[in-house]
Parts: C-alpha cells; structure tokens; sequence
C-alpha cells in the first residue's frame, strides 16, 4: 500500500495543543506520496485542479466541501472558471498537521473515480 | 426602484470588443447602489460575505454558482470557513464591465431571501 493510500485510509484527529505539529522533514516525507501538491510558507499545503467545465468545478468543490464537513476540517478553496485551488492549514497548531496529508490524500483518492 | 435593483434586473451581455469598459467616474456612480462592495485595484469589483455555518456558506456557493452560469459571468470565489470572497472582473475588457455590477446587484437580492 502507497503512503498516499495509507493516509486517504485514516481519519482526521482531534488537536490537542501543539503535539501533531509536523516540522519539515516530516512533511516531507508525507508530501512525496501526494503528487501536485507543494508546501507553501512551510504552514500551507497546496495544490491546483484543473477542470473542463464549470460543472465539474462546483461538483469538485462540493464534493471537498463535504469531506471538509465529515473530517471537521475546512480547506481554503479559491474557486475560478475551471480551476479550484486547495490550501489546507491547521491554525491549532500553527503550521501543518498530519490531518492536512490525511485530507489532501482522500482529495487525490476522489479525483481517481 | 433603487440603483441595485434596477442592475438586478438586467442580465448579462455579449462583450464586443472593450465597448464597456467602464472608467471609475462610472464604476463609482454604480457601486453606490452596492452596500459593501468595493473597488479593488481598479479593475475587481469585491465583497466578503459571512456564514453561521460550512453548510450556509457552501448554499451560497452554489447560488453564486449557479448565476455565473445563467449569465455565462463567472466571479473568482475564495471559500473559507463561514465566508466567502466574490471577486468579479471582465478579463475581455482588461477592467469592470457593467456585467460585473449586474451580477454583483443579483447576489444583494439573492442575499435578501
């Protein structure tokens, strides 16, 4: 099994405190299963879809937005004709959590169906 | 009838070339109808709204949505938790066109319900 299908696998955390702050390497180690996607500032994990029309847009965030509910972990979305770009943060932890890896790779499993 | 409702009743139209381009004398007499909106830049016409909720916000979303496509207008969204940024610019006219206060007129009287 891929790190990629491990992480869509699990189920985002509740925080408590500081203690899922990723550094790093850590981040990483995790980024190398999920492909497109880059860190940016070190505290944003992002990646940029590309869609044929804007149906398919909306049916995308929709679909985020629903995971985004059951995970009880929001993205930031910027939402333009045909593109959707995703940036997942933990602001309880000021940087990235291993909830944001979880999340972008269950966004990667949606996007292969 | 007040200047907002007058544009919410106007749809869309075809561009041609960069006949409506508007300068800012005009851009300002419109946006005065637009409580909340303002001018970005000179050529984005923008407005924050805020939700109680993921569920409202996403509702909005698809409102707004579903008016870009009815007007073939499609604003820049950036969808965060309980809020939402709409973005309108008319890339043809490389700055605001009427359609962008038109539309932003439509999304005050969907807002009122």
């Amino acid at each position: 099994m891929t790190t990629q299908q491990q992480l869509a696998l699990e189920r985002c955390r509740p925080l408590r405190g500081s203690e899922h702050l990723l550094d790093l390497v850590q981040c990483a180690a995790l980024l190398a299963g999920l492909p497109g996607w880059q860190l940016v500032g070190e505290t944003v994990l992002q990646k940029e879809f590309t869609f044929a029309s804007y149906a398919a847009t909306l049916l995308f965030v929709n679909a985020v937005a629903g995971l985004a509910e059951r995970e009880n972990h929001h993205p930031d979305l910027a939402v333009g004709y045909g593109r959707v770009t995703v940036s997942y943060s933990t602001h309880d932890v000021g940087g990235l959590s291993r909830n944001d890896f979880v999340c972008a790779a269950k966004i990667e499993a949606l996007t292969q169906f």
